[in-house]
């Protein structure tokens, strides 16, 4: 396995000096007082040290052992266990929880730049605490005082932790098709019986108790999405002072064997009469589950661009060593049988790809997540609206955009390595298969795709895009008279242009023809999603390129930012050409077969 | 696993109908008795009756189980060895191989196709005979008459195997570094000393010797590539009557574990003053293994088809049977409870992806399949060199285009399945993992695109290229009245047309740095792979138009053919683009960054 090495410095050039997170958080009530440069790096040099000697050194046994089931339970990889108690030990589990009921109350940001640590080091165990997290953020929002004193504070402290069981065997995007059921008890609680899949951190040995929280249907409740409820299901029943009681019914009969991330059990849970409470009101399961799914989604973007981020310092660290050929430009190390095969351009383009997508995914993320906590603390209704617009469309750009590039970018790493690139030793193609479920959970890329297009931008009448363009505007306007940003301006504008007229032209398609939509969606996305990467890499250029105006002890790493900036508009930024020319090509050929037809 | 069904109908139509092999095949020597339609025709049931019902079910028990060495012994997954005697017995071991020592003489092309089968129903297992049949071409185009009585019968018969051993552990893309030392003895024969990493084949319990060729060093050898030998190594060697003597020094010392193809495998070998054979002139074993260095990477070439063609039958199957979500058009079975998925437009035009990539990759591989054909036995050396220079040119392109398209074609096939895809028991996953080594082997890439560019196309100052541009101008000339064909001709001829400028502006650029070659050579392999793929694609158009003018019993077939070639066009076509955009803007952006700066 590669050595993982948290990009401190990287994600500090994101944190402090693109986005200005001191500064900006003077504005936020909840952090004024407490958020502070000085905090965030102190947080983020503990993590990296836990990441870096607790959760690197057991990722690759993880993976090789994976996780066993006996009679419902559920034993994980050795050390994990220890690396769980060691991590709630350092608070981590109560970073962003609400300080009423134990939490430290400090931003979703900085949240997330932890997370992106934990997915670098060791994907498989950071689903553990990803999980609880979800049901934490479910409880907190939507649960009684009892229920927040009940579960809430013990998910917290750590000492429990929560899954989500949403999927069923034959729903799983559309989960309108859930059959799970929800029965009253004459005592106010539910009884709970179905099948639950694909249920992660769904049964394991290290917590004490698992608090599911769980999709089900009342009696007569409507069909489809309007008909869907939400309960709270703990895997040991807890008593009115929160002592553990009787195992409830819910049961692990099977765990999945995957391509990946086996050292997260992914469980098969039976809900046999268990023992459920309503969380939220009848029937709006859905719409409670939908209150952070942005956030649940920039959580998965963050796995993709952590999967870039550790593919690229494998790739990189081999590059610089192994031996092959020689330069086309003559030996660059005549000493040496053969130069590094950094020389070689087809190697560097790979690694400079992995480079783009990393750090143009953290300024991404981290991007989003300062508008989380600003729609969650501002003061300022205006702010607040813009923030929420703003992630509700970057979202599934995130989402999807940073999950598929992490799988290019796991892909460059193996090739980077060769044929040694495909032995498990060496720990390159582990990446490639725990990278490989984040473009198919928390919704597929071409879910993302059509919530892109359909509900956010179309449904919107392009207000939702036009936020987005308004950024690039100021960008633009603010920038206009610098002469080194000049090209990326230049590009900036017309691509700008492009993807308005493109949209535009979706619109009118669409009246006729609603497949339309469809046909175009992932292209679109990826069209967007360019955009919106070269708008960050222009903002990144122009910070470079100021600290080096000012003079820095840093040259190189500014340099390299500019130069990677460069290579992602001269290199990857054409990619937005073949995916309007395919938007413009329409819907005809591929609707055109008949399914019957559609053979080999 | 998806059920693996022999694309028999597909076949037939690039091989009769696209290809014309019975006409075309009249005017080649060795072929003009033997090979007619019936013939070929009885040999692809026989092998899609052997991959159906053979290969097929031990795919994934191959996958799960893996081999296992136990001090020095192989074994090989259940089922294995049992296919390996089937396929012996039935005649496939001695298809192509000289009738003098006992094959059947019978054309590249049928091989090629019915290997397009094995790969497709069991990649791991295919890989045992395609490596023999590697030592076969070796010791039939290199070895002495005895060599050949001894050893070419054995492997011809199928009682023996056989291995290719040239990498070691720092040595792989770069052969020219091997260390393997071969001494001579006062007998005439050599030891051989050093050890050989990622030998497909190399040790395993299906035949009872096996034949390894391999690379290695005379004494006082010049350095480099020039100075490297081939031999031959048996595992037992073997008297002057055939028979098996005592056990040689080369012992397998280790199995890999590896991200795929677990039902192959592969070995260390250690050799510890193994007797070995020189074959072939001294010093000149790399020129030897080159020879056919085209059909072995046209092998590979064909796995990367294989996997897009069963990842494609899996995918289908499943879009017409899970239902998810309505079609944006309205319900399309408003009786059941939703839509399967392939009315959704995002998951056709995956289908339809790997359905371009899988028939295109057919036509392209059978295509240059013929050409070998010719080179080995046509009268006309005029006609002989015009193909060795196709396959030449053509080689590169195939080996670096079928395996990363089937790469793709896996990875959607993944998608279709949404989670279900990432778990084991689908089959999917698997060969996604299988099909990530064929971009590896064989030459990555990044090497084939060198070869496309600066070995083939600018050395030969761009005659290599003409030869195929001639193709495609002859192709649109000879249809240029035909008012279906014309949208396809005229980008044809607009592709050609910026292949051709933008293989003179590399030319140019190239002169005042090398560096541009290697900068533009991965983008500029893809261009040309599309406008191969979109030539074939406008000729299997033709065909089928023409089929429909005339009248058939096959309307749905030919028009999905039409439907096919129209979507090529339309929506993957236009990745032409990008590429083209990034070979324009030269090599700075990916040179630029020093090595130290290089950083995380």
């Amino acid at each position: 396995m590669p050595l993982y090495k948290a990009p401190l410095r990287d994600m500090q050039f994101v944190l402090h000096e693109m986005l200005q997170t001191e500064q900006n958080y003077q504005g936020l009530r909840k952090y004024q007082e407490s958020v502070n440069r000085e905090l965030i790096d102190q947080y983020l040099e503990a993590a990296a040290d836990f990441c870096e000697n607790e959760l690197a050194p057991i990722n690759q046994n993880g993976d090789q052992e994976g996780c066993h089931l006996n009679q419902g339970v559920v034993t994980t990889p050795k050390g994990f266990k220890e690396a769980y108690q060691k991590y709630a030990e350092l608070g981590f589990t109560s970073l962003t929880a609400d300080p009423e009921y134990g939490g430290q109350g400090l931003p979703t940001l900085l949240r997330i730049a932890i997370s992106e640590m934990l997915c670098g080091s060791n994907w498989a165990w950071a689903m553990y605490p990803g999980l609880s997290h979800g049901a934490m953020r479910t409880i907190e929002h939507h649960g009684t005082e009892q229920q927040k004193q009940k579960f809430l504070t013990k998910l917290i402290s750590g000492a429990w932790t929560g899954t989500m069981c949403l999927t069923e065997s034959h729903a799983g995007s559309d989960l309108g098709l859930i059959r799970t059921k929800a029965e009253p008890n004459p005592d106010g609680s539910y009884s709970i019986t179905g099948e639950k899949i694909f249920i992660s951190a769904g049964e394991h040995d290290l917590s004490e108790n698992i608090i599911h929280i769980v999709l089900a249907r009342l009696p007569q409740a409507p069909v489809g999405t309007k008909g869907i409820s939400l309960f709270i299901v703990p895997k040991f029943n807890v008593d009115d002072e929160g002592n553990l009681e009787d195992r409830n019914k819910v049961v692990c009969s099977a765990i999945e064997h995957k391509m990946g991330i086996h050292g997260n059990a992914t469980c098969v849970l039976n809900f046999d009469g268990a023992k459920g409470y309503l969380i939220g009101p009848e029937n709006r399961g859905l719409n409670c589950m939908f209150t952070f799914m942005n956030t649940a989604r920039i959580g998965t973007a963050v796995q993709g661009l952590a999967a870039s981020e550790i593919s690229f310092q494998g790739a990189l660290s081999y590059a610089k060593e192994r031996l092959a050929m020689r330069s086309l430009s003559g030996p660059k190390y005549p000493d040496k049988n053969a130069d590094p095969i950094i020389v070689h351009p087809a190697v560097r383009s790979m690694l400079m790809t992995q480079k783009a997508f990393s750090e143009g995914g953290r300024a991404l993320a981290y991007f989003l997540a300062q508008h989380v906590d600003i729609v969650e603390s501002s003061n300022d209704q205006e702010q607040q609206k813009h923030s929420d617009e703003l992630l509700a469309f970057l979202t599934p750009i995130a989402k999807a955009f940073l999950t598929e590039s992490g799988n290019e970018s796991a892909k460059h790493g193996v090739q980077v390595f060769g044929g040694h690139g495909f032995i498990v030793e060496h720990g390159m193609e582990q990446i490639v298969r725990d990278a490989r479920i984040s473009t198919l959970y928390e919704g597929t890329t071409e879910i993302q795709s059509l919530d892109l297009l359909a509900r956010k931008v179309l449904k919107s009448e392009g207000k939702l895009l036009k936020n987005m363009t308004d950024l690039i505007d100021q960008f633009i306007s603010q920038h206009q008279s610098n002469e080194v940003l000049k090209p990326y301006l230049e590009k900036l504008a017309e691509l700008k242009q492009q993807w308005l007229s493109l949209t535009k032209s979706i619109a009118e398609e669409a009246k006729h023809n609603p497949e339309e939509i469809g046909a175009a969606s992932v292209d679109y996305l990826y069209f967007s999603s360019y955009v919106v990467f070269a708008y960050l890499w222009a903002r990144m250029a122009q910070v470079a390129h100021e600290k080096l105006e000012s003079g820095t002890q840093e040259e190189a790493f500014y340099k390299a930012k500019l130069t990677t900036a460069k290579f992602f508009y001269q290199k990857l930024l054409h990619r937005t050409q073949s995916h309007a020319a395919s938007i413009e090509s329409g819907a005809e050929s591929v609707m055109e077969l008949d399914q019957d037809a559609f053979a080999f």
